[in-house]
């Protein structure tokens, strides 16, 4: 039996959890350095930065989505940006990855968001022809630029 | 002689004839519907799920740049995301891209935001090595998704 709720405070534990885990399945496990205390402030404080839901099955947590908004300038309205999906291994086949898709396909048209939008990896074949199989299009043209680290500390003293 | 500002309520009809005429240069003017009432409401009421500055040339509007905030779970912060960059075709050449572009970068860092991230068609070379020499890296392996229109709202009501 599956369950989808928005987290609260006292999931941060979980949520880092689940990030850490999303972490290791891309290689990258020393790159998830946010702490419990990042979340707190920035997601469960006055104006949050970002939104998360659980899916428990059977009352037990095995998986999340992280997301935040974007906004259309076409549009005039925001989209909903889903950063971070993830299910535990020993929950996959149980259709709950899809379950948390449509729950916030759900939460954008509720919120009256004009989009709903995430990334993946190019390579994942089987992910891009599932996601299309529920309506979604890949932005084929769109290449994604990002400045980071010491090179936007550079970029920043650039500035006048 | 350049200045760059952050917007107000007053620029919204400035900032609709940047939206629209950079819809125009992409060769989708009718996708551009956004209203003065959606920006207001958006952009310049309590909690903006946006932000925008305006470059003047010698007092004169001569561009924008649109950007709002995402959130990296690894990093724990948010990052700054641009949206729209536009300058108008008579003022280019005197390196305001550029100058947003830096002054964007130094709020990035003056906000503790972790990153700094736009999107460009694949077929802008030019503009893509500029980035480049900016410091800004491209994200080639990650392909964006989008669901939109009728498909999001039969998505949405696929949800249980």
């Amino acid at each position: 039996m599956l369950t989808i709720r928005a987290a609260t405070e006292s999931d941060i534990p979980l949520i880092l959890d689940f990030i850490r885990a999303l972490a290791e399945y891309e290689r990258e496990p020393q790159a998830a350095v946010a702490t419990a205390e990042d979340l707190r402030r920035d997601g469960f404080a006055s104006n949050p930065k970002f939104r998360c839901v659980i899916a428990e099955w059977e009352g037990r947590p095995a998986g999340f989505a992280f997301y935040f908004y974007n906004y259309s300038t076409w549009q005039g309205r925001p989209g909903l940006y889903l950063e971070d999906l993830f299910v535990k291994p020993e929950f996959r086949g149980k259709g709950i990855g899809k379950a948390l898709l449509l729950y916030l396909a759900k939460t954008a048209v509720a919120e009256g968001c004009g989009r709903f939008q995430w990334q993946v990896l190019d390579w994942n074949t089987s992910a891009i022809d599932f996601y299309k199989s529920l309506g979604a299009k890949t932005l084929n043209e769109w290449l994604t630029m990002r400045v980071e680290g010491e090179a936007l500390e550079r970029m920043a003293a650039m500035a006048k």
